[in-house]
């Protein structure tokens, strides 16, 4: 059952609850909205300074120039970048906690945390060009924290960022090089982005586009760093079999969801958790104390430690109007604000835990990684608490729940294929694409959107494309999306695969010791993983020996909505990868921008923008695009 | 003779010049715009995501939170700290330019530039407490850019950023520390706010106003840092006699424009005119080569060399439509795009010089520090072409021009102050203001913004305070606006200060050697010195065993406009200075964050805004204001 809302059957279930209970969702305040403003939706709305606001008259009856002077082009321009500053600032100052607690766990000063994977330190090392050999773990990671934070630090214009520069292959860094959108500093280039915007700044819309476009390759920059380095703190991803979906909530536990997007404090709830088991049992809780996941804190333990995932974006309240709820502890990120309100209306605490990120009316826990363990003790104390006051009759579980087969980070991926082929593991890969038995990949992220019925168009364009023998990589929200509608099981790839990408699967899957297929859609992790995808994609284009934006490769944001989201699409482009949008960007009031995006683009980098609202009619553009990318290489 | 739309006499001559043309000037566009976004006006309208565009019904009827949830309050702090993260930018971007410039020079890899300024530089040194003593200048240079620098660099979240700690008094610093809202790096503070304001991060209004704050005191910092550098590199500001509004224009010169905010390339401008001076006359220019400034590039020449003052930022067309101006060479900050077009009505080359600041339609000179004295060449040689095609017929020059003796940084007050008390500089001041012989002290600074008549509430505001005895320093737009009023001038002192005010003025002002008083307003240079106020305030403060809070010192930005006049006042209220609005600020959606920045900022930092859009009330509540610090001081 689904509702023009959402496809999620746990929607269909807990609407009507939440009616019954008069409280609003993120869908009735959708509704309450219409109709949303028109000139907001065109990007021609200017708020940059006191004159304003300025607006330009779509219809070309009234102002066609804001009060400065400046057009629609240049007030789209200045929009959408500073969409990719946020963006790109959001990631970053995501990466840059992480590589300083790397420092903190390199100094010996942060006890709670460990280096979990030296392999994947090391590698990150050689990746950098730091020479770890003979050296000691703490030293080696104390180098690469430095190296990362350099990132942060560096003044010199002409040097670009340590990250980007070990990520991309050579041709695309001499291509972005040559366009001077090779970000030097993340936190520089925010500020750039900023000041450039500033009334009577940059009005020239080609070059706000290439300065956001600097932005968004920092946004990469910074996705790579916290990626990596996550892994080498809290392990590098492996599959692992879970589940998915509000069924994952237990009416006997104290469940504690964990949403946000920062595994800093989430990791150390999970461990606290296991301690505090037998506390939870005392208070009454049969089956101890259950963690789930929402958004990509959620995606970060899941792919980890195979902590279910109770949702993504936006039905985060449902989880709250199951009434079973004991604690959501959130870091950063995607979390509405109206969840500490309906929080109060049960019995749960709402918990943040990020000095920058508070909710009126939530509870805040000040997390250091200094406190971490006696944080996450105070937090699951809570939830234990709040378990203690749980109203049964309130509690509406939905009995939905499907089995998700996730973890798949680069390294599971060589790991999958090296079962094949051990000596050349990206063999099986390229000859599969070769060959016509993989069409093409497409890589799903961003978002969910009220604009669109949640995970539809996701759910619609993977099947169309996997019956198209398309492989299939997901982060962020559009995992999550998978994970629940039960596309990354074994059994959907039985279903909905095409022939020839059900044997391929197959065949990895059972080298790999999975007693069958890969799943339809493999999870790689967070939205600020997507960095993976474009490491898996640089390892074929060099082995190859082609640029990225001659792959069979496609990125698809049906749902997107952030601007973080803005900011991954952005990059995507400018990596060489035609990239869809099944929302109708805030661009459109400017035909230049919008021609810059989804033509333009092409010629400069390879990639560029496509916009289709139509799931199906989507996924038939992906296929034509992968198809010409496959013509082009003669194959 | 004034209009409705500027008190500047000039506006009155050349509106109906550009009218009779077709030519549509600012004036006109702000007309068009009415009526203006109700929405945008109150602050309530978020575009902060891909879901929205989201508004509050400021009538309580429709939507009271966006689709996320945020309401009011979250949406208003966001948009307002956003617009401090941009102002921030600005400046610092403009400072970090500075910074990198003087490493230049310290390295001897910039012949264009030298350090014109030693003491300056050591009392610099001093301030930052870098040892000078027996080092050559370049050394001093490079330790004192590398520190500025760490402005930018550092990630210690605990240690303060360099510049502020060196410039606010003790217990100030101790104040903000203990509010958390010392910045630890320029640079990361802006990430942090665009980081905190993305969709689902920080809701909570207080602490979001609190994040601003510190990327304001983040804005304070890198405008010390550009202040005080480019004093050491260009000079420090010392007396000249000068002249102000469009009749410094001259029908018989080449007239070079310079516009924007950044000296780095202006002063270049100055020193190549004089060696093409002749170039000039041979293409029968017969008064040469005539730099004219705009806005704060023209700020920055004219209380360093005394070049005249054209106009401030409202009226930058009126300049164009003279007729006379062969070029305008702008850089960052405050061009209106609308100049391109404009400039294509007539002869004039519009030149802009940075990377980042680029206009549609016009010529673009890309400066560098290695090229600047090329880069001026060619730009003077523009200019000079461009005087060939000018038509005499198209030439209407207002005949208006005052006197302004300018250039009143902190070292040539002190320096007029020493010809009093050379021992102690400071006394003639306190003195005064204990007897009362001065009132209180007010700075104005600012834009110019079209929903007040150009300069209006400036010239109002000024006489009525200065008659009753109140001293009164200005820069940016604000001094522009004196300057082409005639209010620095001795015959203003005479006319409008009260009569112990004149009295100092005039004891000071012969003591220095001025034979006669100092000008009604002391003009401290662009908007970017505002700094400059801050250190003699913290010098009185210092002296008194007091803090800032305790002054009788106001400011005023009754024309504000930019985000950067929303990071100035901001900051200025953080540093506890009672911080006059002429027009509405975007933030009374939220009667929260209303109350946060006009009331409860007094209790926090001592310093809050006062909106009062009425310039005769304005100068009553900023003199009630100065009675009640004094009263509380008692004296």
């Amino acid at each position: 059952m689904t509702t023009n809302q959402s496809i999620d059957p746990s929607a269909a279930a807990l609407l009507p609850v939440a009616k019954k209970q008069g409280i609003s969702t993120v869908w009735d305040r959708h509704k309450a909205m219409q109709p949303q403003c028109g000139f907001g939706q065109l990007g021609v709305c200017c708020r940059i300074c006191w004159k304003g606001p300025c607006r330009v008259d779509p219809f070309g009856d009234g102002p066609q120039v804001g009060i400065c002077g400046a057009n629609a082009d240049t007030i789209v321009a200045r929009n959408v970048i500073r969409m990719i500053a946020a963006g790109a600032a959001s990631h970053s100052e995501h990466g840059r906690h992480i590589a300083l607690a790397l420092l903190g766990v390199a100094k010996g000063e942060l006890p709670a945390y460990q280096i979990r994977d030296e392999q994947k330190l090391r590698s990150v090392a050689a990746k950098l060009g730091i020479n770890s050999e003979g050296k000691e773990i703490a030293a080696i990671a104390e180098e690469i924290a430095l190296a990362s934070l350099e990132d942060f630090r560096n003044q010199d214009h002409d040097k670009p960022c340590n990250w980007i520069a070990s990520a991309l292959t050579a041709k695309r860094l001499e291509r972005l090089a040559g366009l001077h959108v090779l970000p030097h500093n993340i936190d520089a280039v925010i500020t750039q982005i900023m000041a450039r915007t500033h009334v009577g700044c940059d009005s020239d819309p080609v070059n706000l586009i290439l300065g956001g476009i600097k932005g968004a390759l920092a946004d990469f920059d910074g996705m790579c760093l916290a990626t990596e380095l996550s892994d080498a703190v809290f392990g590098t991803p492996s599959p692992v079999v879970t589940a998915a979906n509000l069924g994952v909530i237990k009416e006997g536990a104290v469940n504690i969801a964990v949403h946000g997007h920062n595994p800093l404090l989430s990791e150390i709830v999970c461990d606290v958790a296991l301690l505090m088991d037998d506390e939870a049992r005392k208070a009454g809780a049969k089956d101890g104390i259950n963690i789930i996941g929402i958004c990509c804190t959620g995606n970060e333990v899941m792919v980890r430690h195979g902590i279910p995932l109770a949702t993504n974006y936006l039905s985060q309240e449902l989880a709250l109007i199951t009434g079973a709820v004991d604690a959501m502890v959130v870091d950063v990120q995607c979390i509405m604000p109206s969840v500490s309100e309906i929080g109060a209306c049960f019995h749960t605490e709402i918990i943040t835990t990020m000095d920058d990120n508070k909710i009126t009316g939530a509870r805040h826990v000040r997390f250091r990684e200094e406190t971490a363990v006696e944080n996450a003790r105070q937090i699951v104390g809570f939830a234990i608490d709040a378990f203690k006051r749980r109203d049964p009759l309130r509690v509406n579980i939905p009995d939905f729940k499907q089995t998700a087969i996730v973890g798949f980070g680069t390294e599971a991926i060589m790991g999958a294929l090296g079962a094949i082929n051990a000596e050349d593991p990206l063999k099986p890969l390229i000859d599969n694409i070769a060959n016509g038995n993989i069409r093409g990949i497409a890589l799903f992220a961003g978002c969910n959107n009220t604009q669109v019925a949640q995970d539809s168009s996701f759910v619609t364009i993977a099947k169309k494309l996997a019956k198209n023998n398309v492989l299939l990589l997901a982060t962020g929200c559009g995992a999550g999306s998978f994970a629940k509608h039960g596309l990354m099981s074994q059994e959907a790839t039985d279903e909905y695969a095409g022939e020839s990408l059900k044997a391929v699967l197959t065949a990895i899957g059972t080298a790999a010791g999975l007693n069958g297929p890969l799943p339809l859609v493999l999870h790689m992790g967070s939205c600020v993983d997507n960095s993976r995808a474009v490491e898996v994609a640089g390892a074929v284009a060099n082995r190859l020996g082609v640029d990225l934006d001659q792959l069979p490769l496609v990125a698809s944001a049906p749902e997107a909505m952030s601007e973080k989201a803005v900011a991954i699409g952005t990059w995507s482009v400018a990596l060489g990868i035609p990239t869809h949008l099944g929302i109708m960007p805030q661009i459109t009031g400017s035909a230049m921008v919008t021609e810059l995006l989804t033509e333009t683009a092409k010629e400069l980098f390879g990639g560029y923008f496509m916009v289709e609202l139509d799931p199906n009619q989507a996924a038939d553009k992906l296929l034509t695009v992968i198809d010409e990318r496959r013509k082009a290489l003669g194959i």
